[in-house]
């Protein structure tokens, strides 16, 4: 079984190798600088990690595992335009460093360089991959749209807020863990339980994240502390928060104190433990699932640890 | 064999009856508005005629076909956004009707939707079928690509101008009727033939489109005659002119009599009799795609029609 560092390092080599036409360099230079920028690289891992699973030799889930990354950069890519996002990991977004119509073209240009990478998986699993793939880039989508929708709105419910982040994160990573076990032929009902643990463990991820930006350590959460709060976004805590008591009145010109007033706000009515059992719900399901694979503890571990990360994050 | 009318007819009722999720509505608002805006639907059309060469049952072509309609009009979704379009086919654009965001993450979901619609293919060509898909999506983006950076450029050489509209066009044609055959099972040659044809069909249309916006017939052509003087486009008459002499100086204010004047000028440089040969050129070309396919003469009739309707056009 391959460590998680040499599986980070086959996903760079692989990203580094990428091949792009010579024709149409301005089409590609702004892929290039997006594909480089970084990232945790998260998704490619997770493929190659489900592979590694079940099969020693990962070679044939390297190219569908550095499409999943095109295609969530690419995801990216459009949502920073959408949103007019200045920066995406310190560096300028491209809508900003070129202009928008590159990105939008860019952007169409890495969803179809994906297609073309996921098309390079093993003939025996190439129709299941494409499905799984397909249904998953729809979902986006819808999640997208809910997420621009719930800005104007102020009646989102809880669980509207879960399905719009399952929607929005959990299924591409729910798909790229389905992807590796399909390449590495898993049984159906072993594809199906990494498929879930990917869903559970992208909820919690990403509740985990609307904590953090309250109560994160300013040091390693790399974005602004209350910066959610700022923006008004709709959060899991702000949804929560509102079904027990009013909105407070708070000056927002005094920001740090305007911050300080929805934490409170947030603890009081609940939401914060709300939020922090919703997160150790989500684990445990995800732990579950890990279960339901009937595989030795010692494979299961490294992706056993990315539970376990969830709630070291919480300190 | 079908008639024209039958497959029109076939094509219409699959589009009516395309499946929408019912979550994320605004999502889906914006695609069935673009894809029920008509069009010629001459793509999925080359699709089924190509099927129908080599077998009776269209049936197994019928979603690919309105998949590469779907993709089809995400690149005119897209493209009027970047173009800042008011209107397609007589009615507003979808950016203009709702907004950039909406136009954009709309575009996504129909290319997603295409891909969806493409991999109904059956199981015997499907990886082909989306490797000619995948080559044809990025190629688009390149000739969009280059058709922008045209409009920036004074030194844009007639075979440059001939490869932006190969991509631009010309590919889509040619996969529409590569899909087409491989569904049919025809042989690898009159496959390749097949999508030579298109090539070189779509290269034709183009080459006419540019002619007629300066001689069609103001009651058939549907844009404005003269359009292309007007925004100073880099077409194939006024690449082909300047190799000749220097542009016209013209009154732009008098817009009747600027268009005139580059009428004259196309003429006295010769590029109009140019681009008469360039059309006639590919359209030979195309009608000797058709001999090489070895089929029946009524067989070959229908593509061969579109051919003739080229040279029709013309007066």
């Amino acid at each position: 079984m391959y460590t998680q560092d040499e599986l980070s390092d086959i996903i760079q080599n692989g990203i580094d190798h990428i091949k792009y036409p010579d024709l149409a360099t301005r089409l590609y230079d702004p892929v290039r600088y997006t594909m480089e920028s970084g990232g945790k690289r998260l998704r490619p891992l997770l493929v190659l990690m489900a592979t590694n699973l079940f099969k020693e030799d990962i070679t044939p889930a390297i190219q569908p595992a550095l499409g999943i990354e095109m295609y969530h950069n690419f995801t990216l890519l459009h949502d920073d335009v959408m949103d007019k996002a200045p920066e995406r990991r310190g560096r300028a977004t491209v809508h900003v460093k070129w202009d928008d119509n590159t990105a939008i073209l860019s952007g169409d240009a890495m969803q179809a360089l994906a297609y073309q990478l996921i098309a390079e998986t093993p003939a025996y699993c190439l129709k299941e991959v494409i499905d799984v793939f397909n249904t998953t880039n729809i979902e986006i989508d819808e999640g997208q749209q809910l997420d621009m929708e719930f800005e104007t709105r102020t009646d989102v419910r809880t669980e509207e807020y879960i399905e719009m982040i399952r929607l929005k994160t959990s299924v591409l990573l729910g798909c790229a863990l389905k992807v590796g076990a399909l390449v590495g032929q898993a049984t159906p009902a072993q594809v199906q339980a990494l498929y879930d643990f990917g869903i559970n463990l992208g909820l919690a991820f990403q509740l985990q994240d609307d904590w953090l930006d309250c109560w994160g350590n300013p040091l390693t959460f790399g974005k602004r502390i209350g910066g959610d709060i700022l923006c008004d976004k709709k959060t899991f805590l702000r949804i929560q928060a509102e079904k027990a008591a009013p909105l407070p009145v708070a000056d927002r010109n005094d920001e740090q104190k305007y911050i300080d007033t929805f934490k409170q706000y947030y603890i009081e009515t609940g939401a914060e433990q709300a939020c922090r059992d919703a997160i150790a719900l989500y684990g445990q399901k995800a732990k579950d699932c890990l279960k339901q694979l009937n595989l030795p503890d010692e494979k299961v571990a490294p992706l056993l640890a990315f539970v376990g990360k969830l709630e070291n994050r919480k300190v």
